[in-house]
């Protein structure tokens, strides 16, 4: 087994990039699944051709419909099924017959329902198998790449393209996060739900996200893997290049239980699927939290050359948190080095501590905090990673200018001007930086200001205790990748693309 | 010692509480620490008389001034300091002189610092013993008390008046968590910054805030506790009627390091702050966020009869996740009784999964998930807690209401409507019930959805891990509070006033 020389082998890539798609199951009511499905991806804007295939409807959402996939002009790359589960199995056998190779079914009632659905999804695999089609599910909602405008999921895509790449066992996880990422000025590379993995899983998601040229990090949801081995294999070359962070929902009893009635997944002992997980060099998350919050540092930050923290604040109350935090998250509070105290001097009152946490107490030139402080901080050769305490009250910025004398209809403009300021100017900091720079903060990351740092690619965090164990999980990348390297499985092509 | 019988008992009642304050340290310069803090309290429209006292100074933010406390036409309950250290102890002195009982020390400068300053703070307590003032600080921030339009702090307030009591270590977590709470529909009942503790101390919070009958829980934001045994007395009292969350931040090397730098507070041993708190029948908090989250759900719900969760979504892999992170947090996941299920069958499709956690895939009336069905599951006795996963992305119920012809102008008035209503369903159901329900999402709070339910006191956490950990923490309260029950220590009050 090796990596993939171009994403364009994957036999998801056609999934992941079609040129034209047949989409069985949407019509003009909007009560169905199907038609939101269809929405979704028209109001994505997606590029290529969209072939409705409806049984009565002469036009659906505005689209010329078919009454069957063989009377369509063209053979299209990819056929989406959102029907009831029986009617399934002839469509497929239609799209096999008109050459299409690639179907993502929706439709539930297969094998996680027991019975007679476990016989219906053998005689798809074997339907599928005739005509060579791979299929993404049953049971799952198909894939979304905002690169390529496509979102096959009932929600509509927020946000911007990213560069986290996600395999999940629940469709949810890929849909239902659009919104979550946004918020935090993340996106999805490309989003795949496996749905029960009739015959494409997790490994062949792995394989595609690992030489897919937008993906940086893979985020895996996982109930249950089905190839062990595979799974191992793939991911130890992968994670020389990319950072691979799972959240493994099978290893509580409640968690087992809730995941076997949902995808029919096989799941195991929690001891057994950290070990697979630390041999595969998988970093773990204890929370679909963690998942991303993990993927927000590894994929958007430098590498950590180590565990050592500074800690920059303008409080004493939340640096001591951080350390804390920190201090109990494995990371280490270095005291600065000599040179670098005598760097910062110029820019420290005298009420500040300048053993690590700093805690400024207050900043003779707002910038300083922003700009020159975390510089000099950065420059230190002890510092392996910057985490900065964010505060920023709008309401103290406005009372501050409107007392200075600018004029009352001036104030909300003037104090966004000083925020985006700021905001940018830790922002270039951040960009010319060759080790992490994260925040963490307790105000809403919905303000301009957050949005603006987010937007920029600076992780904020909501609270030390995430920035604490993200900040522990790049730690944790770097010795997982160095032993893997110092096995001798040399990466064959340079680190995220 | 005894639980105060009234709050007014209490040597801080008239700290939180004053009629008048002398203030020192403010000016008309908006960049001095002192005149921030004098602007948050008169933005927060304190009812009381404010005495600007300054040197030089005729009018003080609009306020007449005066040269010296000595000139004050009365005698006021308070006086705040934001003073040079050197110059605290002669305005002590004179404070005492007019009479002044009760002093917040803003200004740092003392033990904190070592040296000169542990003098000057030694000096500072026996200025105050000799006139019986109350000193609260130095090197805190004071107190903020809502309820009492009282905010000493600088940042201002932000809000509603709330439920949770807080005795800080930290002035930041008084006043930089304004806003948190406020994001969270929360919000302080009285919030007291002891700084170095010079005569008054976490323990005295502790018994203001269990007599006060704005609180019905308390946070500690803890860098070290000074009177241990007393603290463990007094806990021990208000636990039976008001729970009692501590954050420690001195329990690993990193922390205690940054908090004693911070305060001079003596930290300990983790195991033996575990041992104090757990003795004392004190909730322990493993940071900032939990903190907060737990006197959410502690002061805000219905206490938990048992560990028994049932949780409530429209999807599997959020179902699964929730029900993994609580079965790892030590909860239990439940069957439904058989006459349950019955209750529910007119309400779940059948392509639904009833065991727990409950996925309904959808609803056949959107109005059911918010109100019939929390209904049926509270009402089965072997339910102790109800957890719900809220999606409600704004964007599908728009483009519904679009589809079902409601015109392009009135799309976004009709879905503010029907989620106001989805959500005052639930908050019914909430208000209702004699049991805790609690709620968690990926999306942002800040949505109108989420913002109604936060204002109606409903717990809507950010993702299922903290939502878990919160619904621990009652269970856990539970167990702290029948043991000390159980040792005579019979509450002589009745709970929650």
């Amino acid at each position: 087994m090796a990596m993939l020389d171009s994403v364009t082998e994957s036999p998801l890539y056609r999934i992941a990039n079609p040129r034209s798609l047949a989409f069985f199951g949407a019509s003009n009511n909007i009560a169905s699944m199907g038609t939101n499905q269809l929405l979704s991806l028209l109001s994505l804007g997606f590029e290529g051709t969209v072939y409705p295939v409806h049984p009565e409807e002469e036009v659906v959402l505005g689209l010329d419909a078919y009454r069957s996939v063989l009377e369509l002009p063209e053979t299209p790359d990819v056929a989406v099924m959102v029907l009831r589960a029986e009617r399934v199995l002839g469509c497929v056998e239609e799209c096999g017959r008109k050459g299409i190779r690639h179907v993502i079914v929706v439709s539930g009632g297969f094998k996680e329902m027991g019975g007679r659905g476990v016989e219906l999804e053998r005689e798809l695999v074997e339907t599928a198998a005739r005509y060579g089609i791979r299929i993404l599910g049953p049971n799952g909602l198909g894939v979304a790449n905002p690169h390529h405008r496509l979102n096959t999921t009932f929600i509509a895509h927020e946000g911007s393209p990213g560069f986290i790449g996600l395999a999940s066992q629940s469709g949810s996880f890929v849909t239902q996060m659009f919104n979550h990422l946004a918020n935090h000025g993340l996106g999805f590379s490309t989003a795949f739900s496996v749905g029960n993995e009739a015959n494409t899983d997790l490994v062949d998601c792995l394989e595609y996200l690992g030489a897919c040229p937008h993906t940086r990090v893979i985020a895996l949801y996982i109930e249950g893997i089905r190839r062990g081995r595979h799974f191992v294999e793939t991911a130890r070359q992968i994670v020389p290049h990319k950072p691979i962070v799972a959240y493994y929902v099978g290893g509580s009893d409640a968690g087992r239980r809730a995941g076997f009635s949902h995808t029919g997944a096989m799941a195991g002992d929690d001891a057994l699927y950290s070990g697979v997980l630390h041999q595969a060099g998988v970093l773990r998350a204890a929370s679909v939290t963690e998942l991303f919050d993990f993927c927000w540092v590894l994929g958007g930050q430098p590498r950590a050359r180590g565990a050592r923290v500074v800690i920059l604040t303008h409080s004493g109350g939340p640096g001591a948190a951080a350390a804390d935090l920190c201090g109990r998250a494995g990371l280490e509070l270095p005291e600065l080095a000599p040179a670098t105290l005598e760097r910062l001097a110029p820019f420290v009152p005298d009420t500040a501590s300048v053993r690590n946490p700093i805690d400024l107490t207050f900043s003779r030139n707002p910038l300083d905090f922003y700009s020159a402080i975390p510089q000099v901080l950065l420059a230190d050769e002890t510092t392996d990673i910057v985490l900065l305490y964010l505060l920023t009250p709008v309401v103290m910025v406005e009372r501050a200018l409107a007392h200075m004398g600018v004029p009352r209809q001036q104030v909300a403009d003037e104090t966004s001007k000083v925020l985006a300021q700021q905001a940018d100017a830790l922002l270039e900091v951040a960009r010319g930086a060759d080790k992490p720079v994260v925040a963490y903060t307790w105000r809403s990351l919905g303000e301009d200001f957050y949005r603006r740092l987010l937007e920029g690619g600076l992780p904020v965090f909501a609270g030390a205790e995430r920035a604490a164990r993200a900040l522990r999980a790049m730690v944790s990348y770097r010795s997982l990748r160095s032993r893997l390297l110092s096995r001798g499985d040399q990466p064959s092509r340079s680190p995220n693309p």
